[in-house]
């Protein structure tokens, strides 16, 4: 009940027929006002999917009253034509609302370089637009799922419970630097002009969503969209509401990170004594993209001598005779040599923390990734995405 | 015979009991002059093995004696100890040469983090300085081994035969621009003062070892030397020299990537059409570092979408609408849309070609890489390196 939790919202997810399995493919969330502010950011990759070029048009004026989503076909690479069905959607979904098709997000999410079938989209958003309700928040956040073997959901409250924030997501692999193939749409209740929530949603995004590196590869069709309906009547303040805002998009991510493609350890990179949180967020990412290091960390093995090589390959300051590596909070590495022994290090658990120190200066940050395993390497060869 | 087929040259290769395995693991390389002009490059991590903080001292004046080499531990992360080690043996090689130490470059390849025996080492520089010959070239090349399946050795001929140049490299994982855990010696017995050998090796490397990518990750160790003898009496041009060279570097880096970890295929990934030959190898590099497109080939899927995902996080000049993409010489990508039907490519042959028409410009560059398999990650969890 996620993105229809907050007042103002109603939502549906259903099986359109755009999947050939017969699962939920087609998701609409819609803002029923009073206010209809919004904000959003999109993949970063210059190749972009056709609703990411409609959708980035869409939000310029701080207006979002819909967003729809399919799964089952990512309309990207499909040339004009794939433009065409994108904003085919867009007009009907604005008809049946009876709203102008440029206040509505699209989000599609599946195979590239596919065409989607127009007809079914269209006969599709009509079948969901008939099952609207303030309960359909469920649905929809499952209707967006493709590899992802969970739906993502959270609900934050504000201060009394005055008004809320609830979330979807959906990804499960792609997942990158300013985002990844990861759809997210955040409603709220509360009262937020559009510049509040585009300052709020940056952030969040920057400690949460951009934090998250699975597999290093950056997708084509990432989309965050928060709506806010100022329904609940509250206008909380632009910290109070950044912090909740921040907590949502956190949990998402980590749920997001739970559920990466064939998974064995989550793991929770932080780099200490940075000059810069900048340099402490590229050492992190090093790591993150370290094959070697990620393969090790599935054969339970900690090898701190891998995270020392990828350290090496950043900009960062720091003197490479002089540095700790904790893995699982045992400092197997210290000034750049062997520290206590690797044998105490049980990486058996999920949860995986290695920590960098760099000390030279004050500042950290932390960056989230997965091992690299067998079933990564199955799920991205055995099918294609 | 590689390394000892220009005359000049004598070369041992031995088990002097580094690796418990009872394998070769000492190989020496000595050039015995009338000149001793050489030229070396060096891995670019920050973080570096104490083989390569000290050689990078001995090859400053141009002049390199000798080359000694241990597989079964790379010296690497193992504190000031370590570099004692590094000096005592390149010490060891210079007394027992009649030389200065600061002649004689160190390599060690293996596991990092763990401190070398340093008497096993000393005692295994006598043993093979006793067994030093000019057919000692084969048992140099299979002694610095270490998770390669063979030995992988190189010899040019100059115009004439007049002279020659041989190569010998070691190196199946960690392959990565700026080089790799890739230890290579080459030797010639033309006459070449040190700046020419510097500016033709630089040349060769350029497009031979920097332009392969096994998996994004960057050795602590990675050294190549070359050495020139002058035994022939011939001064070639350096235009020719440094195509000889090329052809050298370049036949050595293919065998590497042929003997690459785990691989199933071999994908050679050339960018046509860009505006700078930077732009093709950045545009190459990132297609090289997808896992995404790796795990594709190694499923035999022709999944040209995950390429423009990868074009798409570069900096090259292109129009995102407008890029064609060949896998094995069918234009299965069109104007950013599907070209020819993927059903057309035949991936079951171990060589794989990319080839990416950014349609902007009139430089090219070629880069290289392997697929991600089950193998790769076997072998780089199960076993620490």
């Amino acid at each position: 009940m996620s993105v229809t939790h907050p007042a103002g919202f109603v939502a549906a997810g259903a099986a359109v027929g755009i999947k050939s399995t017969g699962k939920k493919d087609l998701a609409l969330v819609v803002n029923q006002g009073p206010t209809f502010d919004s904000a959003s950011v999109f993949t970063s990759n210059r190749c972009k999917a056709n609703p990411v070029l409609w959708s980035e048009q869409a939000v310029q004026d701080g207006t979002v009253r819909a967003v729809v989503l399919n799964s089952g076909g990512a309309n990207c690479y499909t040339g004009p034509e794939g433009f065409v069905t994108t904003h085919r959607v867009a007009e009907e979904v604005g008809t049946l609302l009876g709203i102008g098709a440029i206040d509505v997000v699209v989000c599609s999410t599946g195979l590239i370089g596919l065409a989607n079938d127009r007809d079914v989209l269209l006969a599709g958003v009509n079948t969901i637009h008939g099952q609207l309700s303030a309960e359909g928040g469920n649905d929809a956040a499952e209707a967006i799922m493709t590899t992802d073997t969970v739906s993502k959901q959270v609900v934050v409250q504000g201060p009394d419970a005055a008004w809320s924030i609830g979330g979807m997501a959906k990804g499960a692999g792609m997942l990158a630097p300013a985002l990844a193939t990861m759809l997210v749409v955040i409603t709220t209740d509360a009262v937020v002009p559009a510049a509040d929530l585009d300052a709020a949603l940056r952030a969040a995004a920057r400690v949460s969503f951009d934090r998250l590196d699975s597999d290093g590869c950056q997708s084509t069709n990432d989309t965050v969209t928060v709506m806010a309906s100022g329904a609940s009547g509250v206008t909380p303040s632009l910290d109070v509401f950044t912090a909740a805002l921040t907590e949502v998009c956190t949990s998402l991510a980590k749920q997001l990170l739970a559920d990466a493609e064939g998974a064995d350890h989550e793991i929770t990179i932080t780099t200490l004594g940075a000059a810069t949180e900048d340099e402490a967020v590229e050492v992190g990412r090093s790591v993150a993209r370290s094959n070697l290091f990620k393969a090790a960390v599935f054969g339970k093995d900690a090898n701190w001598g891998r995270v020392l090589a990828s350290v090496g390959t950043t900009t960062a300051a720091f003197d490479p005779a002089n540095l700790d590596v904790a893995i699982n909070d045992v400092w197997v590495c210290r000034n750049s040599g062997p520290g206590e022994s690797r044998d105490l290090v049980d990486l058996a658990p999920r949860a995986v923390t290695v920590t960098i120190d760099l000390k030279f200066g004050d500042a950290e940050a932390t960056v989230w990734t997965n091992d690299l395993t067998h079933a990564y390497v199955h799920e991205n060869s055995a099918y294609s995405s």
